[in-house]
């Protein structure tokens, strides 16, 4: 969890909040919430002049988030003059907003010593994330540099699997046994607060074996009467398992509506909780994996150089290569045919596009439903047939204004005969590959998004060319 | 803002829940958190027998969400004889979870006086959600059924633009003067328990003017000392203007991490707070507008019968076959070169293809970056120029490949350089249109995912087309 200016210890601070002059504040971003290029260029003026006093006014008026989009803004020259201006929490929060590329750049060039302290400022979720970018020899410094108690929780969360619960979760949490009152509760927040997360939602209420039998929000914990045990005004609570695929994770946040719930390890036992603030990142990075992967962007990585990116489109462009060239030989079955017709070469492509498309419309839809679950093995079959009726209706459409825009140009019944049948079958391949194909995927175990457009588009440009071809063959040859 | 067993004035109800056998909670959801069917048929039994107490049992060890699942399997006729068993702020709490169809189908069924007492226990943003897809008679029934305070924040609710901050908004929260004591907020919300929100996570801190100037959140309030003054504690807030659209509203949620918000009217006075579990739905369905839009399917409502799928698809399949005749009508000049050499019928569809998939790939990234505001002013010439770049090693990479295999198969070196020109021109093109267009599309202000695939494929079409029977034209014959 990442939060600005939160630490109650450092009240001190608070007034150098509210001493900023109220025209930066206004200057810094845009109507839409980006920084300001001028503001940009206030800050290059400053560092050009080697005013590190105005660098730190200007970049103390900026919320880390703002921080972090700046960075992007400046050189590298640039970056190096503002870095030493930012106090260790906000250093955190900032590396935790940057892309990868310029963060493991950043993280790089910042002392082992002043990265261990900014470390040891952020929840222990937000930790991992950075120094698992680390280059080996630095990790092993900048752990050495570290406050050891912070030093084991980083050290235990990379135990666990990448993109798992474990890895989302924050150690820090309020827990409190089931006999407790509301009175005893809030005397030991008030007193114990150095333990304690710097933001919490809940007080998860615990049996003795440590394991989570209920939650308090804390709302209803400053509603209560001192003198109710927590047992009686606890709600249930959902349980996540450590190990857990954090897609996983945000299936059940977003359906049962949580705002943070606890994590359990194999025996049960509490170990962490996880935030809903976490959660909104987890889904915008799976659903952009998802429309990455459905337009067959193997590496959703920002890896923003040239090469990177083509490395990113490479793949699956090689992949279609093969299939485009496999779907094309059909053609070369039907020479003799286009030799006689050279109509037919010109029909063939709009067979071939109007199945990919309609393909890729049933695909997407299904991808999407079998994400969000409500595409699942007891209405697979309902659905499978409602988008067969679907394609159905598609095709006989499209075979008819095809077929009479055939006849209107080249004045053939018989070829809009041929087209508005082919129409017909490549439309109703298109439905069913369109979501057979993920399903199937789905459960042999694999990601349904990844791969599911090559082979769609593979059956319906061959189907289509075949369909086409074969009934030119049979109807007007 | 949707939460399962939370009002403490009803405590009595807590020890129910803690009755209820445990086995009956472990049969109802499977590993995956879906409803076993085993359990829809221990409810379809106890419909059958008509018996009551057993079905009230059987709900009852459901969640809420659990109980939308269940509804979705379930035929009319056993909905009906569920839906009486449910108590008022399940019921509303249900209908909240159901798919459109479904929701409007039973709101239409149940008696108005048991969906007004329903309402009245949601907060008023689901609530609203709810009124809107009411018939206006039944609506007007409804409303007229209602509490009068419930009903004043229903209808000023509806005056505010759909997917607007001031529908997601709920007007219930917890204000306070900047120069209370911490003391004096703890006092003032135990005593008012009844105006404030079931949760909240913030007290927000306002002027004499209703201006908000700052929030709490709830769990330092309850760590401060009693003295201080709100002022002295509270961090700065991001206000959200009523007026804004969900997706700039989720954006900023995101960007700042968020876990509320206050809502501010023209005049800058709070008027009602968004809270981050309304923003993991509005995420998901922004997103998934994207992917289906990207697909060209053009209606992302669940109008799920075979008609409602094919009208959503047609309408880009129509404008589809135009752009491919019209791509397709380039080949028609071309007639005598096929006629000459049907090879090239055969491989013009791999060049159109691989340029195709390329601007798709371009594209999918294109409007994500636009989407997550990556991609904007300051930097869309060195986003474009990357992109050209990576299109040109993918063309050159291509290329080579096919100029290769075609030598293989065909032996002959005029068609590889004419077939691997024509990729290079159309990978280039591809990359160009793949990036451009949406931005182009962003600039005038449309929604960069609605209609880009069109012009993209319909460009790599034609100019796949063009380039290889051009080239070959001057090349080979």
């Amino acid at each position: 969890m990442t939060r600005e200016h939160a630490d109650l210890t450092e009240e001190l601070e608070i007034p150098s909040i509210v001493d900023i002059p109220e025209d930066l504040e206004d200057l810094a971003l845009g109507d839409d919430y980006a920084l300001n290029p001028e503001y940009v260029e206030l800050v290059i003026d400053a560092a050009d002049r080697g005013d590190d006093d105005r660098l730190r006014e200007l970049v103390g008026a900026l919320r880390s988030e703002d921080v972090a989009d700046l960075m992007g803004f400046l050189s590298a020259d640039y970056r190096e003059q503002v870095i030493p201006q930012l106090d260790p929490e906000t250093l955190g929060e900032v590396l935790s907003e940057l892309d990868t590329n310029l963060r493991e750049e950043i993280m790089e060039s910042v002392p082992s010593t002043t990265l261990a302290r900014a470390l040891e400022e952020m929840d222990s979720d937000d930790a991992v994330d950075l120094v698992e970018d680390l280059e080996d020899d630095k990790r092993a410094q900048v752990l050495a540099a570290m406050d050891h108690e912070e030093r084991d929780a980083i050290v235990s969360a990379l135990k666990y699997e990448d993109e798992s619960a474990g890895r989302l979760m924050q150690r820090d949490l309020m827990a409190a046994p089931s006999f407790w009152t509301v009175g005893q509760t809030i005397d030991h927040i008030r007193s114990s607060s150095d333990d304690l997360p710097e933001l919490f939602f809940d007080v998860y209420v615990i049996d003795p074996a440590h394991k989570p039998t209920g939650a308090v929000p804390v709302s209803r914990l400053l509603r209560a009467n001192r003198e109710q045990p927590l047992a009686e005004i606890m709600e249930p609570v959902t349980e996540i398992d450590v190990g857990m695929d954090q897609e996983e994770v945000a299936y059940i946040f977003d359906k049962y509506h949580l705002i943070s719930a606890p994590v359990i390890d194999s025996g049960g036992r509490l170990v962490g909780q996880i935030t809903v603030d976490d959660i909104v990142g987890v889904i915008q990075e799976e659903t952009e994996e998802d429309i990455l992967a459905l337009a067959g962007v193997s590496d959703a990585g920002r890896d923003a150089t040239i090469w990177g990116i083509a490395r990113s489109r490479l793949p699956w462009l090689a992949v279609n290569t093969i299939t485009a060239a496999t779907a094309a030989s059909v053609i070369g079955g039907f020479q003799e045919e286009i030799g006689k017709m050279v109509t037919l070469a010109i029909l063939m492509p709009i067979v071939a596009s109007l199945g990919g498309n309609a393909g890729t419309q049933s695909l997407a839809v299904a991808v999407r439903a079998l994400a969000s679950r409500e595409l699942n093995a007891s209405n697979a079959l309902r659905i499978v047939l409602r988008e067969l009726g679907a394609g159905l209706i598609s095709g006989l459409t499209l075979a008819a204004i095809m077929a009479l825009a055939v006849y209107v140009f080249f004045h053939d019944p018989k070829l809009s005969l041929t087209i508005g049948l082919a129409l017909i079958i490549n439309l109703f391949i298109a439905a069913l590959a369109g979501v057979l194909v993920p399903i199937v995927l789905d459960r042999l175990g694999r990601d349904p998004a990844v791969s599911s457009s090559v082979f769609v588009t593979f059956l319906t440009d061959f189907m289509g060319f075949l369909s086409f071809l074969g009934l030119a063959g049979l109807i007007l040859l």
